[in-house]
């Protein structure tokens, strides 16, 4: 390749731009489509960049996969889960705030694409077991931080729980299966029902 | 195609036979690798047929991949589900079954390949709108049958809830999502913990 092909002058003027072009473009489509789905050649047009520039970044599909799951998946899950629990006075109202930003957020959208960390979970988990390592490690700071909320207010006598880290699981549970129903309900009705389940399971003990 | 040709003799000889292998097959191939990631060579190799034999039986991988939800996938939640709930002497028996069942089968298996119904929704239910209308029939089975349980519970003054038809719908979201974790974590304790959690939400009221 010379300096003076397209692709080059795009790689020297903006290559951060190309690798975050690359992994929206993945991200939209693995979420929609699913990862298996997804072809090569989806991809390059979805990002309009040229499959040179697309290795010039990642070695192939698999560590694309790799890097949606720690830098997309990830940080959605951050972003919906880990920081309303974090910010929140409790537990229980942190993952209040969480399932009704997401029933909101469906909505207001067009369809029900499904929980981002889930749809990859059952699609790859078992059949490709990097990806599980992946996967695996999004899940496990879901829970942690979880679980370390509501270990602070059983501290405090704010909830009552013999198994702090179990409790955090079963949340991950339902809201996991909820959007599960959600996906094929299209509808956000049965996240809202879970939550309405989860928040007698969370309240506060009578004292 | 003469009728002397090996094929024609299978189909003569066994027609059923071939079409059930080609179940067989494909319930297995989209059960450990998905939907997408199984190719139409896969299932000629695994079910041992020609593409000829298949497409007498199915029009293409869509009409294959419906007659999976409909015989295959819904009968395994038959068996597994809604057979132990509708026999039970009260849901929460029925329900603890059923779970109790899945986790010794766990156990016994060689890694958790996870709810085929799930797998399929999250893989399908949204970018194709014809696998969402067979799965969500099973899902509503599903539902049913344990709204139906508890309604009688209700009658009978062994379970109190409001709305049975939303319970039950959380009792199937918490199993479908403790499945996604037993599946990330390949391990049952995730649905050993869903199961923990839900008996106390299905426990008989104080009276």
């Amino acid at each position: 390749m010379t300096s003076s092909s397209p692709e080059a002058r795009t790689r020297t003027r903006d290559p951060d731009g190309v690798r975050r072009r690359i992994l929206d473009a993945a991200a939209g489509l693995f979420q929609t489509r699913g990862f298996n789905a997804t072809g090569m050649q989806d991809i390059y047009a979805e990002a309009q960049v040229t499959s040179g520039a697309f290795y010039h970044h990642f070695i192939g599909k698999k560590e694309l996969g790799i890097a949606i799951i720690r830098e997309r998946v990830a940080a959605a899950v951050d972003e919906t889960w880990l920081e309303p629990v974090r910010s929140a006075a409790t537990a229980r109202q942190g993952i209040k705030a969480a399932f009704t930003n997401v029933i909101r957020g469906l909505d207001a959208g067009e369809g029900v694409r499904g929980c981002p960390l889930n749809n990859l979970t059952l699609e790859l988990a078992y059949a490709e077991p990097e990806f599980r390592v992946e996967l695996k490690a999004v899940f496990d700071g879901w829970r942690r931080t979880i679980a370390e909320k509501i270990s602070q207010d059983r501290a405090r006598g704010e909830l009552e729980t013999s198994d702090p880290k179990a409790l955090a699981e079963y949340v991950v549970a339902v809201y996991s299966g909820a959007m599960a129903l959600c996906k094929v309900d299209q509808s956000s009705a049965p996240l809202a029902d879970g939550l309405r389940q989860l928040s007698r399971t969370l309240a506060k003990p009578r004292s």
